[in-house]
């Protein structure tokens, strides 16, 4: 028996699939999918923020070890951490999907899901988007957008010398993640590990990442942060970005990077140096952002409310430019950040 | 020598060459290209429309013979037309490219300048977008938003049985178009008619559609229009929506569509019938709408405001359901319209 393709399935089809997702009309949605444009009613008394993020097979994901519904849990993932970047409350999406003839039906369907799933957790209503054939990779393009209290807008430009620089969750282990990923495709893990606890809690934090929508909603609404980015090309290229935005320099110390046991055990059994990963592995999906010294209460306010998400402070902000990172004691370069173009 | 490539080039430096054709920030822009997401202002007194859109290389255009140019404006002519059909004016824009790495600098150029240039006709801002390395395919995935009075927008469910159904521009010239493109590069066309007059004419409506923009919103603000669409999918697609989303049935008479001379000349030199590239050609940018008859002399209004545009009147809409399509006094099938997915 042939496997069915979206290839053999007419757009009707594949629209009826994707509507029978979509839950409950809100009410800021007049128009929602099926016409020339989608028409919302704008939020009141706050701004919106826009973002628009792709993933493109061979480039962002493989195919061969990501599961179709971490493709689609990915896709909306890592628009929503810019959103919780910026401050702001997570609302609607659009989906543009771009399917090669020969993907399964059924992939199409765990990719909807994964994406779904995401969406009802943080309330975010499917409000548009398109499909198209591809004639060579699978490419998901994701628009979401969100509100935000026009004076609690948080930037990459706001960090000022004194700060306190933080940074939420564990670093590397998307790193570890991938690489746990590629060695279950090449056969490799189970002669070290087997496919393990250790390996099992990596790959999670790669194929299904969880954006910090109500860390950043908090560090904004709260007035905690003074700026914030999100760690999605690696904390090495998040350090320089707010650095430059702001026009300040930044005491890094390295040791103090926060990497979980789990990543630790993987790249200690895997010649990696797991703060190497942390540093420049391109899929952390956590927040960078500042914190100035009168505002220390605010944040153990808002620790409580994340609970277990550690919030840990790897260095402060400082006059001039540049970002000094120590290791060990002694000054290092910064890393090159994670970039999908050859020149850099 | 051999020619500059994007994969050569570092992302910085083509974000660079993004930035440097930006133009003034609007004050409704807070936080523009350069951060997580985008900041606006949203519209006051009013909703807003968003849609997104993506041509992908060898699904929707063929780099043999689009000019990237070309590539840069249709992407944005595309979600601008989806606006139009809603009546609303557009605001700003994002833009995702996916490109592949062995394009030229000058054609990721040119394909900029084309998308800037459409974007500056109709006041739309760049506020923020991607760029990411594609292994196949040439993608640019546009998301467009836009403006609309609350009562003023205009779907496709409004058309009502009496109202007359009409057309803007001239139909089939995106067809004979293409066929032109197609011709030129095998050779076939100058051995028939040279690079005439025709063939510059039916080229440029395929390669620069031009979206009725100003069409779309007078046709909602002044309350003329019960229902509109775009044409994006062919003329015999957006009639069969129109009467499917608004319950009713269509009384269409083939022989009032609107054909230009350069199409008819091109198809009667080609073997083709441009009623039929007129009912079926899926990039014809026009709007198909309809108008009750106690607003026929608004629409007469909304003539005279634009001028040179043809606005004819292609049939009424009827209680019951389904398209009725006469041609030369006999009753036709409503030809399938235009997918890129194999099924339909």
């Amino acid at each position: 028996m042939t496997q069915a393709v979206v290839g053999a399935s007419s757009e009707r089809v594949l629209l009826a699939r994707i509507r029978a997702r979509l839950g409950e009309t809100p009410s800021w949605l007049r128009v929602g999918i099926g016409d020339d444009a989608a028409i919302i009613e704008p939020p009141r008394n706050a701004a919106e923020a826009i973002t628009t993020d792709s993933l493109v097979e061979g480039v962002h994901f493989d195919r061969t070890f990501v599961p179709a519904d971490a493709i689609g849990h990915r896709a909306l993932a890592v628009n929503l951490s810019d959103l919780a970047a910026m401050g702001a409350a997570p609302r609607g999406a659009t989906l543009s999907l771009m399917l090669p003839a020969d993907l399964p039906l059924d992939d199409f369907d765990a990719l909807l899901g994964g994406f779904d799933r995401l969406a009802r957790t943080h309330n975010v209503t499917l409000v548009g988007g398109n499909l198209s054939q591809s004639p060579g990779p699978l490419v998901v393009d994701v628009m979401a957008f969100g509100t935000v209290h026009r004076r609690k807008v948080l930037t990459r430009a706001g960090a000022r010398p004194g700060d306190a620089v933080y940074v939420s969750g564990t670093l590397g282990a998307a790193r570890a993640g991938l690489s746990a990923c590629r060695a279950q495709v090449t056969g490799i893990a189970s002669s070290k590990d087997g496919p393990g606890p250790v390996e099992a809690s990596v790959r999670d934090r790669y194929l299904r990442p969880e954006p910090r929508v109500r860390l950043g909603m908090l560090l904004g609404r709260t007035g905690t942060a003074t700026a914030c980015m999100d760690l999605s090309d690696g904390l090495a290229d998040a350090l320089d970005q707010v650095s430059v935005a702001s026009g300040v320099g930044m005491n890094i110390d390295a040791d103090r990077i926060p990497v979980d046991e789990a990543t630790r055990s993987w790249f200690s059994h895997h010649d990696g140096a797991s703060i190497d990963a942390a540093l420049t592995g391109g899929d952390d999906y956590e927040l960078l952002f500042t914190v100035p010294p009168r505002r220390r209460g605010r944040l153990r306010g808002v620790a409580r409310l994340m609970r277990n998400l550690p919030l840990t402070q790897i260095g402060t902000v400082t006059r001039g430019q540049g970002v000094r990172l120590v290791r060990a004691g002694r000054e290092e370069p910064l890393p090159r950040g994670f970039s999908h173009f050859a020149g850099e």
